[in-house]
């Protein structure tokens, strides 16, 4: 199967991100031709300065092959390393209604959120399209909240093929994937890990931030010989994470019985923490005291991904008449 | 200075065109450095079928070449042999605010007209805005009714160079050329002549199919011997766009003392059009004969113009970050 996703160079990727996406990307490229982009195209709509940009893009690749992305088996691109993208989404955009893209939630939450309302935002959707059908993609590994933005790609796929296909299927069909909703993963305060909130722990923090940041988890003020129930507490879930199974059912019973502080816990998360990544961290330190093999690594999948997508491409250009 | 223009490929071209637009694009060949382009990316919002688009786009060309535009001189491509336009139309849309698409006097006109609302049409100013600073245009040949867009424009470019350049001019602000204002030319129901009336001549109409149209021109029911007003008369608009100025003194005198017929304006205008458009009609069967030629034109034309393209799409991918 073919699976494509995208993540978006906005700056360091966090724990949520982690469990939520990143981790069963790197799973899926076992039995999948995976696919997955640096989302850059994307970002410009809120990443308003080049050299940030530059060195956010350059971060997820080295977080992606740190983490363990392989990239003779994945296809690991940088979205605007294939220009073809933005051609699709022209194509795709003539058949497009604006009604769907004027009731799509993302758009019309940024707007809410006071986000400035340009047209990048509102045409987001019809870019996405062109990222998924581009690589006749299969799957798409999506979290709930982008369920809708793949209905859409489906639609105009849908739309194109009936317009200017007469028939014939320009584009493949790519169905959704939806990720394995792990339980969310709160962030310092409790609440949903998210930038947006200023309470994340990011993935490659060195180990003195994280231990300085896991103190920091808000807990409420029960004393250590009390029982506590650990499926309200925001630091058992983040310790669930992370703990190896006989760890876990140790400390869950002590919550139960009492007899455990919330600071063993913390100390016991910051430790398990920065053992999950330590493998990543190393590998992580070896791309970025090379930064030539990321590049290397970037160009042989930009080269790769633009093969397949001149193919599809062309088959859109004739069927509409363009070239 | 660089000119430059766009032709939709949507039919064969009428007079109305001639004069409001194609005269004027090959004058200004002569003392400019002139790009014109078969806009076939904006075309698809409207042509849904391959074959046809592709027929009108090779006949724009053939129609330019024809009345004379000289392919050493100026630049006649089709807009989507440089996809490059599509690229920095995404890169724009980031930075145009969704409320300046919303003005716009055109869309909202299709709309009225009952097209539906598709997002093609709604983006349209913000590709056009890429077709023109892809190529560090000082000059933009715009009808009145153009003006909004070349201002649109103007204000995205500005956008840009103030979110992305920070101070540094990316894109060279153009100026509109206001093309000369022709007498409105009457279509043969008296109405402004347009494709969406069927009140046309096409400019390589057959002389058999011009004789008959002209025959079709609506006028009033004066008697030959009675004074008649050129002024209210389209007929007489439509002649004077065409007859020598001492053949127009003539008619218009007699008009004015009575003593013409329609019938006799009509035959004379047939007459001076179809003398007007031969050597165009001649050379039109030259190119058609060697349609290879065309496609030589249109490939070395594509390559100069990629070239400028190019350039000055790097500029704008440096200034934000991607690739």
């Amino acid at each position: 199967m073919r699976i494509l996703s995208g993540i978006q160079p906005s700056g360091a990727l966090h724990i949520g991100n982690y469990f939520g996406a990143l981790r069963q990307f790197i799973d899926l490229q076992r039995e999948n031709d995976a696919y997955y982009f640096v989302a850059d195209y994307h970002a410009l709509t809120s990443v308003r300065d080049a050299d940030q940009l530059r060195a956010y893009t350059f971060d997820v690749m080295v977080t992606m092959l740190s983490l363990g992305l392989d990239p003779d088996r994945a296809t690991l691109f940088v979205q605007s390393d294939v220009p073809e993208t933005t051609e699709l989404a022209w194509l795709l955009t003539t058949v497009t209604p604006m009604g769907w893209l004027q009731k799509c939630v993302s758009y019309k939450d940024k707007v809410e959120q006071g986000l400035s309302a340009e047209h990048g935002l509102f045409a987001y959707p019809v870019l996405q399209a062109a990222d998924i059908l581009l690589y006749d993609a299969d799957l798409v590994p999506v979290g709930q909240d982008q369920k809708q933005h793949l209905e859409i790609t489906r639609d105009i796929a849908e739309r194109f093929n009936q317009v200017f296909g007469g028939g014939k299927e320009v584009f493949r069909l790519p169905k959704p994937h939806i990720l394995e909703s792990v339980a969310v993963v709160p962030g310092l305060d409790g609440r949903k890990m998210s930038k947006s909130y200023g309470n994340t722990i990011e993935i490659f923090d060195e180990p003195a931030a994280i231990k300085k940041k896991v103190k920091r988890i808000v807990t409420d003020s029960t004393p250590v010989e009390a029982p506590k129930n650990p499926e309200t507490d925001s630091l058992y879930h983040l310790f669930k994470l992370f703990a190896a199974p006989d760890e876990l059912a140790e400390v869950e019973r002590r919550y139960r019985e009492g007899g455990i502080g919330y600071g063993e816990v913390k100390t016991r998360l910051a430790d398990a923490m920065i053992a999950r990544f330590a493998p990543a961290r190393e590998r992580r330190a070896e791309w970025l005291a090379h930064p030539g093999r990321v590049e290397e690594v970037r160009a042989a999948a930009a080269e790769r991904a633009r093969a397949t997508a001149r193919r599809v491409l062309d088959r859109a250009r004739r069927a509409c008449g363009v070239g």
